[in-house]
Parts: structure tokens; C-alpha cells; sequence
């Protein structure tokens, strides 16, 4: 397989325009929507219409796991791993409660769970291996595996695209892929491991100072090239964090908004951005969470969070919580009086 | 009329553990849902219930005039105060689409409009008198005025909760009402004016600094007692900012959460609080807003906001969009699977 990125429009600025204009004359005065407003102005650029709607929502959770969890970086063992995606296939998991409750369908791929998963009606399985190897000794993956994963990702978001979906949420599950995240937000920033480095999951202080110098180890090991997107996912990256990329790139392409999550999302969604910057304004950043490295990776893709409510959980719950948030802000465009329309006096402009 | 005060219970803290043990044992880390994990408890608490719901909801959005307009402190009419409950009625208003999309009844409620309005199946008309007096000169409200509105707040919501209602949110609709809500939180923090006075709608510079100045001068012609919140309230406050305050007193009075807006809510909120402190764990601060003066109050009220959208329109729409936030609060502790139910592995506690 040759590898090639898809081909990302920029976004329609007539569309955002014409949403400005409208958000002028409704009934409010005008601005006092704040972000709602913005929000709506972005979803009509990117999506290259006057009335947006994102009625249709999807959120796509990949997983997959991480040789260098054998370097003792999280609080749970990979065995849970499977163990949750079983959970999402059952619909016990958070995601799916949040992403019920938002009216979206869930998506589940198996990119590179370390164990052989049951058919599934629910689980698409494009497993690439079973698991990454370890970064601490030598790269994750060979440059050819990490291709095929973005690919993946750009396959699997094309087909939801097809089966019609007006905005994705991406989310993931893979013990430990909180490490090779921080190495990706170290890797782009160039800021040291122990300043993008959290407790993930929960590890003690222990074992908080053990996965910064797993971190730091996997980077002195591999030397990935920043100046090249691919070799720093294939070297510190992960599958599932791939396959998100690939998800980016495959919405961007087709002119579909993407939600982005936590930590591990903002990662592979900054892998996208690294590998295609045309892939920015199609990015919505739901929340700012816990971790400490998320903000230095939010910076470098010049997102702005909605919200943070100190989540840390991953799986798109927070992107989840963010689509009724877009959602209103889509509707305020379509439903609302203007002025005229309803008989109301405008204010001193 | 002899106003009374409802009576208020404290919270359900066998409820609020029996939650906090729940969360602590779904398939996720614990704490790792992060203010929707505290959320779900102070629902658990505020109701008495172990498996709280949030399915029905209302938002009661009060209306009223000030006679302090005639000061020239406000970028709008008054007449818009009436045009803009025409458009409520007819579903064109912001918190109308915000509403409809959080699955919310609203409900609209004439305390003390400066006009006429005609009858409608969808308007409570309940008006103590055409606009309040103009507080620069005099007081807004006679107490027995004051004491009235509350009174109605607290039979409005009482007959809300009646017809079947788990969530209340507040809003309001009055030309000039930051400037009553701005003296009211200088009243009870004690902080100047000019550290608490925004734009409301949208004044200039020229309109800022007059703005300030009415209200310096309010708050030295009526010398409104803070100890005395009913004072406060009759001195400086507003028809809907009173009835609102009643609104806040009735819900806990009958265990029902109430979720607070922006400024001019958040200020009926703080006299419901100065009048009974046993309604403050009953709050839930939807946002903070852009008018500076609204984190004083949130912070004389010791509640923190779920999010910071740059809002500054009032009407309830910040409430509404915390809806569903707080729905998937109640939703994570009945719906998600624990580690048992789930077959998950349990990380290191």
C-alpha cells in the first residue's frame, strides 16, 4: 500500500458569512450568544452550508493497546482493555450512556486490542496487530503499520460518512496510551516529558516518575522526526491513535466537523493536523481535561475548549457531552426570529 | 398578606453516599467523570433519591420593567420587554430553541411588565405593577410590593412542581435589568459599583460610566440593609428578579433543583440565599457570564459554574444548556455498568 493523504478543502467562507449576518439579526442582541455564535459560524464554513445541522452524530472509539505498558505506566493491566470494549459492545460503558443521551451512535474498532475479540455485530474489526511493541526499547510501530492505520481510520470514517452522519466524535480505550501520547505532545511541542507527563488512569507518585522516564527513554531510543508526522506516530504512537488521525483526515476531507475528546484524541487529532493543517478549522474542542499535557496540545492546535469539567475518563465522553452544546448552537441559526420576524426593536447598534 | 418563608430541609446524605459509592464502583476511574460525578451527588442529596432523574424539566423565564431606565442605562427600549415575551409566546426567542432542544417546557411569566398584555394559553400573568419606581430617586418596590412577588414565585413554582417537574432553570426578560441586579450584588458584597457593573446588552463607555453612577447613587438614596434581604430586594431589586427569588425558595422547599443563568438570575438566586442560606445546596451555577459582575455574586453564593460559554444574554439560555450536562449526570449513576456487572478488572485503588 501507498499511502496518500486525502485531499482537505478549505472551508466555505460565503457559508460563514451569511451565518454571521443572520446571527446579527436575531432576536438578541448581537453577540450575547458568545461561542454559540462562533460555533455556528464554523459549522457553516466547514460544512459549506447557510443553515447548518448536525442532527446526525456518531461517535467512533478506537482501542487498541501498548507494548510499553510492560514498563509498568498504568494503574490497570491491558487485560482491561477487551475487557471494555465487551463493555461498549453491552453498552455499560460511559460512552454509551452519554452518547444515548446525545443521540448519537456508537462505533467500536478494534485497531490493535492485544487479544482475539468475539464477533460482534456492533464491532467493526480491523485489528492491525495485537498490540504496539514497545517504545522504550525500539518504535511502536514500523511506518508501513501505522500507514495502514490511518488508512483504516480514513476508511471507517468514510463509510459512516456514507451511511450519513453530520458530526464525529472521536474517542478511544487503550491501557496505557496515555504514554504514548505524552511522547506524540513532546515529540510536536518539543516541551520535556516531565511538564506534558499525568497520572493517566491514576498511577501513584511512583509510578508517575517511572512513565516520565519511560517517556523520556522512548524518545531518546527512537528520535522521532517532528518535521515528519508519520515517523512520530509510527515510532511513539499507537493504533488506535492512528486509526483517530485517519478519522480526521477522512471527515476533514468530506467536510464533516469532528469533536475531539481528551488527551489521547487532542494527540491523534494533532497527528492529523501535523500530517495536514487544512484539517484545522474542521476541528471542534469539547473540554479540557485533567491531564496536564492536554492544554500544551490544545495550544499547539490552536483549538479553544468549551468546557472543562475535570474530566479524565476518555472513550469521546467528553465530546459526547459537547454535541448538545453544537447542536444548540446550530439550531439558534435555523430557529430563531430575526427582528423583523418578530416585531422586536433593534437596539442602538 | 404576612409573607412567610417555606421551609427548607436540609439535603438526604444517605442518598448523596449511596451515589458517591455507586460511581466509585462503574466501570471507570474513579472520580475520572469529574464534576459530573459531583453533580450526580448533590442531585442524589437536593432530591432523596439514590437513583435521581432529571427527565423533566422546566425553564420559568420572569418578566419585568424598571423605572431606573428613564436614567438612560440600558442600549434597548422598554418596549422591548413586552415585544420580547410576544416573541417567547410564539417560540422565536433563543430560550425557546435551547428549550426545545434540552426536551424543557418553558414557562413565561408576567411579574411586572410596563404594558398591557394580551391573553395567552402560554403566559402566566401575574403582574405586581407596571414596572418598578425608578430606584435613583426612590425605592423600586414598596416592601409589601416585594414580599407579593416572592410570594407568587414560590405559588408559580409550587404549581409547576404540582403538573410533575425534576429540574427547574431560571430565566428573566427585563430592559434594564442588570443595573437592579448590579446594586443588589454591591448591597451584599459590599464591593463598589464600578467593580460590579458590565455592559448588560450592550452600553458604551459613555452609558458605563452613567450606568455606575445611577447605581452609586441607588444605593445612597435607599440605603438598602444587607441583613435585611427583603429590604435589599424592595430598595433596588426588580418584579422578576423578586418573583424569581421566590421561584428558588418554592423549589427547595419541595426538594427540586433549580439551575441558575447569568447575572440577573444568579442575583434572584443570591437574595433566595440571603433571605433562607438553606436553599444554597439546591443551586446548580449553569455558567459564568460575561457581565463582570456576575462572579462576585456566584462567589458570595460559594457555587461554581459548569462552563464559560461568553454568554450574556440572560432569558434562562445558559441554564438550558446545562440541561443536558445535568441530565447525563443522573443518567452516568442509573445507567452505566459496575466492574462486577461488566466482567471488568479493577485497577490498583
Amino acid at each position: 500500500m501507498t499511502f496518500k493523504l486525502p485531499i482537505i478543502k478549505p472551508v466555505d467562507e460565503a457559508a460563514k458569512t451569511a451565518v454571521l449576518e443572520r446571527q446579527n439579526n436575531l432576536t438578541k442582541p448581537p453577540g450575547s450568544l458568545g461561542r454559540l455564535e462562533e460555533l455556528s459560524v464554523q459549522l457553516a464554513g466547514a460544512m459549506g452550508r447557510k443553515r447548518p445541522s448536525v442532527a446526525r452524530k456518531a461517535v467512533i472509539v478506537m482501542a487498541g493497546d501498548h507494548g510499553v505498558v510492560a514498563e509498568g505506566v498504568s494503574a490497570y493491566p491491558s487485560e482491561v482493555t477487551p475487557q471494555m470494549v465487551m463493555n461498549f459492545l453491552h453498552g455499560g460503558a460511559a460512552i454509551n450512556v452519554l452518547a444515548r443521551a446525545a443521540g448519537a451512535r456508537v462505533v467500536i474498532v478494534d485497531m490493535g486490542v492485544a487479544a482475539a475479540l468475539p464477533d460482534h455485530p456492533g464491532l467493526v474489526k480491523r485489528k492491525v496487530a495485537y498490540g504496539t511493541q514497545n517504545m522504550a526499547v525500539g518504535p511502536a510501530m514500523t511506518r508501513a503499520q501505522a500507514e495502514t492505520a490511518v488508512q483504516t481510520g480514513i476508511e471507517i470514517v468514510t463509510a459512516e460518512i456514507k451511511k450519513g452522519v453530520d458530526l464525529i466524535a472521536i474517542g478511544e480505550m487503550g491501557i496505557g496510551n496515555t504514554t504514548p501520547s505524552t511522547a506524540i505532545a513532546a515529540a510536536f511541542t518539543g516541551q520535556p516529558a516531565a511538564a506534558l507527563t499525568g497520572r493517566g488512569t491514576g498511577v501513584d507518585d511512583a509510578g508517575l516518575l517511572r512513565k516520565i522516564a519511560v517517556i523520556e527513554r522512548a524518545l531518546a531510543v527512537n528520535h522521532p522526526n517532528p518535521a515528519d508526522a508519520m515517523d512520530v506516530l509510527a515510532k511513539v504512537g499507537g493504533f488506535e491513535i492512528a486509526g483517530l488521525a485517519g478519522v480526521v483526515l477522512g471527515a476533514a476531507a468530506r467536510r464533516v466537523p469532528v469533536v475531539i475528546d481528551g488527551f489521547i484524541s487532542t494527540a491523534a487529532a494533532l497527528v492529523a493536523a501535523e500530517l495536514e493543517t487544512a484539517v484545522k478549522p474542521y476541528l471542534i474542542a469539547s473540554h479540557e481535561s485533567v491531564e496536564i499535557g492536554h492544554q500544551a496540545v490544545l495550544e499547539r492546535l490552536g483549538v479553544r475548549p468549551l468546557f472543562n469539567l475535570d474530566l479524565r475518563l476518555g472513550e469521546g465522553t467528553g465530546a459526547a457531552l459537547a454535541f448538545p452544546l453544537i447542536e444548540a448552537a446550530a439550531r439558534i441559526v435555523d430557529e430563531m426570529a430575526t427582528f423583523v420576524e418578530a416585531g422586536v426593536s433593534e437596539g442602538a447598534k
